[in-house]
């Protein structure tokens, strides 16, 4: 996952959009029929006695492995998930072409020049030009340090941003920590820096440098820009204080063309309202060093298992669950924004939309954009997900990564929220693999993705999904 | 610290030669003046509260980093010690040369090739030679399996040794762990196999390959031999356990001549008996991809600070305290095994030695070579620990690696063993950087090291230092 921040804000002005269209809509109220409220019992049980969700994830892992959007290994991914979507018995499996800038990593290589000669674990962040700097290092605390810095003030210099982010449950440290890296680029050349490095935006103390995309404002020259795994920052401040420090940072990286990677859809069908869609996923795009796996092999997995499982009950929903494995999420969303633009007119039709892109630790809320007439229902869904240990949270957070943009054009929304404590440990780095994940911990996850489309499928009536103009917040 | 085995073995060996020589020593009991007992009290509590120690690490980790045995940077090494023993106002400084092979890492890269084509991160073992070797990987549960496979089974093979070593406060299972190390290449050429792979010998779960010394038999010709890290190993395991896996390894690495580096040794000089030493150190020289903190940047900073601790005291020992930051440790002792061979015919005016190479964990347990007659002694030395948290643990351990050797002469030993529990989710990886030390728990060892080497060198007796025969246990 990339993008909390813009989820978070959405959340805000959704939640504010759909409350104000409540008044035309207060003849309705949504709720879940009693017996599909029964059936969703028997599936909780039985997806918290599966494995599924993590030989799914494994599948995924070991088979593909990292998966960098563009890349051969994103197109195995692709056939991947066709494959074992139609292995699991969907009932329809298509992709749906997302067309992107192809960026790719090559080498990386950096080190301390001097009497203190030695190399510096680092990783290009994603948008990153290549090429080869040397140049003093010049530490600022924050991004806000490096913003003051007058332009001009850095020429010949590498600048380096060393904030470290704090950890939380929610994940909360992402905002600040991964504003360094999508501003701290074009602030460092602002100020004439000829390159730029920050501390990982991350929360462990390995040699784990984070990767993430960057953006350089319009009107720049981009400079080689790279994030220190956190050892590496501490050893680069402590040399830094002693004395004046340079470095020497090779980076062979950049974009190549474009690319065209797809999204990958199979659905479990409805009984009754089969043409009305409730939607749940994660992205099948990885970063190239990790195995891409909290990040999200995990989230395709769940998604995929949760609906194979309201497939296998007795009692079929109304409506279809149809999971998507979205394209390209780290790289800009582009496989959330392809599936908004190619199913804007039918918004109507899509009855709420869930996706899992913050790992795999046992989900501990729940809140959706449920408009009043359907608060009702979202406290049935809320109730049969308690038992899985979930707190009722209306109010808070907001869309997953990739159902940002439709939820910005009017799709109704859940929110399953993961405990992302050690999230930020592994995410983007080299570490992101299947050991990482706790498979008791994921089957719950499955067992609450299951349960919530399950029974948001089942509703009598809609939780609010109606278009929308809502101009999304800058990134 | 690369053997603890020989270490253990040779702990056996002199225990039982030093109690057959104790009738001929009956006559002496080896006391420690009441005085020295009193002024240990204060040292160790001066101790406790001196960051001196981890100053020390922190200088050597930062200022030279890596330093590879034979390396630009273990020169740089060399003089850091001196400069830093003379800097903290030692009496005597100076340098023994060491002579040994150089063996260098230049770079290393592996993948998986095929449908499931993925990079894995894998580590030269120390000694391997380079090459780049393609084939199908065999996996097998263990050495003895790999060593019962039949000769030419392995014909283009590449063996692949699955063993995950245990985790144990005393690092016991470093035994059988380091064993697939040392003997795994030898067991897959004698199969046929062209390369070896192993899990590292280590006890976490991050994408850090674990390095270190390996040997080839005589008579074989060395094939390219790395580690795996752990999440490497698990997916390498999976892959093969659904069908044939083809690797390539490629390796660019090996033996490149002889080098001399330098025993580094400072003293705090005796009132009364500057002539008769304790030998107290660590080694300087680290692995070539982390800055060898807890190896063993702490085992020099932690006696080097001991020392200079002694020196501050207002009662001055009888004895000098003699710290050693021995060469290359890592490929085979070298640097101990030079100062056992130059000063043998001393080995009486050695009172007793010890080496701190297993991190910077509490110190937990104490024992020596101590021989009957001066067990009145040792205990002393024991309460004098134990206010530290440090239990008597007569008859336990062995001497540190560097002191292996001169102790197989005779030189009486004591082991300060330190908690080593997480001491194998970093040793000899990328990760052995200082942010794995903590403060206070190097402040406790500095306070052991202390106590011990002062009140060793305040004795009225000796420890049983004396001229011996043994012949070492094969490696």
């Amino acid at each position: 996952m990339r993008a909390p921040l813009w989820a978070a804000m959405a959340a805000v002005l959704f939640t504010g959009s759909i409350l104000a269209g409540d008044a035309a809509a207060a003849q309705r109220e949504t709720r879940i029929p009693q017996a599909a409220v029964d059936a969703a019992g028997e599936l909780r049980e039985r997806a918290l006695a599966s494995d599924l969700g993590f030989k799914i994830t494994e599948s995924l892992t070991t088979e593909v492995g990292p998966r960098l959007a563009g890349s051969e290994a994103d197109a195995r991914a692709v056939a991947w998930a066709q494959a074992k979507f139609r292995e699991l018995g969907f009932d329809k499996v298509w992709t749906e072409p997302v067309t992107f800038p192809k960026w790719e990593r090559r080498s990386e290589h950096a080190q301390v020049l001097g009497a203190s000669a030695q190399p510096l674990q680092l990783t290009a962040l994603g948008g990153s030009p290549g090429g080869t700097v040397e140049g003093e290092v010049v530490r600022f605390a924050d991004l806000a340090a490096l913003e003051a810095a007058p332009a001009g003030s850095l020429a010949g210099k590498i600048a380096f941003v060393d904030y470290a982010m704090p950890r939380a449950k929610d994940g909360a440290g992402y905002g600040p920590g991964g504003r360094v890296r999508s501003r701290g680029p074009s602030a460092a050349i602002r100020a004439g820096a000829a390159g730029f490095l920050m501390r990982s935006a991350g929360t462990d103390s390995h040699r784990m440098p984070h990767t993430g995309i960057t953006r350089f404002d319009e009107g720049l020259k981009p400079v080689p820009s790279a994030a220190l795994s956190a050892p590496d920052a501490d050893q680069l401040a402590r040399l830094a204080a002693r004395g004046a420090t340079r470095v020497r940072v090779a980076l062979d990286c950049g974009w190549d063309g474009q690319a065209t990677s797809y999204n990958v859809i199979g659905e479990i069908r409805g009984k009754g309202k089969p043409d009305e869609v409730v939607i749940i996923g994660g992205h099948l795009d990885s970063w190239d060093q990790g195995t891409g796996a909290i990040d999200d092999a995990a989230g395709v997995g769940l998604t995929m298992a949760a609906a194979k499982l309201i497939g296998q009950s007795k009692l079929r929903p109304a409506r279809t669950v149809r999971v998507i494995a979205f394209a390209n999420e780290e790289q800009g969303l582009y496989g959330g924004k392809a599936y908004a633009d190619k199913h804007v007119a039918e918004v109507r039709k899509h009855q709420i939309g869930a996706e899992s892109d913050f790992g795999a630790g046992r989900i501990y809320a729940y809140s959706s954009s449920a408009p009043d007439y359907a608060q009702a229902a979202d406290k049935q869904i809320a109730e049969a997900l308690a038992p899985l240990g979930i707190e009722h949270t209306p109010g808070k957070g907001g869309p997953g990564p990739d159902i940002g943009p439709f939820a910005a054009k009017g799709l109704a929304w859940a929110r399953l929220a993961q405990d992302g404590t050690d999230y930020f440990d592994y995410h983007h780095t080299p570490d992101d693999t299947l050991d990482k994940i706790d498979p008791k911990a994921l089957a719950q996850n499955v067992a609450a993705y299951a349960v919530f489309a399950y029974l948001a499928a089942s509703a009598d009536g809609d939780f609010g999904s109606a278009p929308k103009q809502v101009t999304p917040p800058e990134e």
